[in-house]
């Protein structure tokens, strides 16, 4: 039996967070399919393991605990597996930055495609986007991080700031690289640390998987054809696509 | 100087979670008033005390600790004041329905209010409220929650999760009184554990305070003003206001 079990769409988006995770500490783990996540996430609450809403739902299956919503999920992985500092104002910004990257998320996709993009809004919500890479850039750089070197709270080892900042932006530039030139620029401290941790085998082995499965989906659904569409007619920067 | 200063809306909302941990734990706190936030919140990331996109921001003036984000702020505040269990899944719950409700405050305003309700989308809506409800009914009875006793992780004193939970669910009721019948009905575990904890001599003057503060606003802003129009304009159970 695999160490864990994971229910989350065949998509990266969230499910990235935690599987970026798992190859991180050399876990294996067995992913559902959509058949099971929706007869899982449609189940009465009191029939379902863990009573959530919807997925990621992660099982650890030598502890028998099952647990929803990423930023637990993670918190979990972390103190498990000593990717959590110890220092209480450390342990604090890792969870405030994964509640960062979850917020985001969100916005990205219009709350789960609540709304679609329009190249008006999308424009509109550009100078944000460009806020929160300066947050995650700002506070990797107060922690020591520069392009070359560091990590996002100043540990020698990484930690789930780290992964989650990986899972959020290196996912994202990877999926939709019409940001990226956007992220070198108004972050590259954080630009730099995705591209050492994309590196390492066993996230470039994660990656490889992912690219097979979800090919260039990155949040899927109408929502992400939509996202798409806004990135290739119009660049962040103003240049339109043929340029680039 | 006071234990902690709070950077908040004058709203219950999401700071309400933060002032019932720092009521519960007999901390002083002072809060600053919105010109302040403004401009806390508008700074560049590198002139903030903790780089963030918007309230609730934290500082821990003995430890000189800054953070944003409730879910942080609350599992800061729960692992210092020994709020949050040590063992390693009770301890995930909590930031599992920590961050249920934080889903569900963004769902209850449309992500704060990027839309407005309408009768129609409310009552569309109102099953997946129904849902969240037995979602926190379920965890509680897991662990021994009953409408007369116990608590959400079936722990003996009151911690993070149960205090989250009063603060989701009991302010709900309390500023959208339409809703009391419904949560009464589909959770009465968790309705009798929000009545329990309203009747501690801090919540008690919590409340007194808040509804002094911010009289019968619950997340403020047009969403607000909509919220509250779909409310009165149709109980949930159906009948119309004048009959209750």
């Amino acid at each position: 039996m695999a160490d864990y079990t994971l229910y989350y769409w065949p998509l990266p988006f969230r499910g990235q967070f935690v599987r970026a995770v798992l190859a991180h500490v050399g876990a294996s783990w067995e992913e559902r399919d959509v058949d099971a996540i929706f007869a899982l996430k449609d189940a009465e609450p009191a029939q379902q393991p863990v009573p959530h809403m919807g997925p990621p739902v992660l099982i650890d299956n030598a502890e028998d605990v099952c647990l929803s919503q990423m930023p637990a999920v993670l918190g979990y992985l972390g103190r498990k597996h000593g990717l959590i500092p110890t220092d209480a104002q450390a342990a604090a910004l890792t969870d405030k930055l994964v509640a960062d990257a979850n917020d985001l998320l969100y916005e990205m996709t219009l709350h789960n495609g609540a709304q679609m993009w329009t190249e008006q809004s999308w424009q509109a919500y550009l100078p944000r986007l460009g806020r929160w890479m300066a947050i995650f850039e700002e506070t990797g750089r107060r922690h020591g991080l520069t392009p070359e070197a560091g990590s996002m709270l100043g540990t020698e080892a990484m930690g789930i700031a780290d992964l989650a900042t990986y899972a959020l932006w290196g996912t994202m530039i990877a999926k939709l690289p019409e940001l990226e030139p956007m992220l070198v620029t108004t972050a590259p401290a954080v630009a730099g640390l995705c591209q050492r941790i994309a590196q390492r085998p066993e996230q470039e082995k994660l990656r490889r998987d992912s690219d097979s499965a979800y090919r260039d989906e990155w949040c899927g659904g109408q929502i992400g054809a939509s996202l798409r569409a806004v990135l290739e007619a119009k660049q962040p920067h103003g240049a339109p696509r043929s340029q680039m």
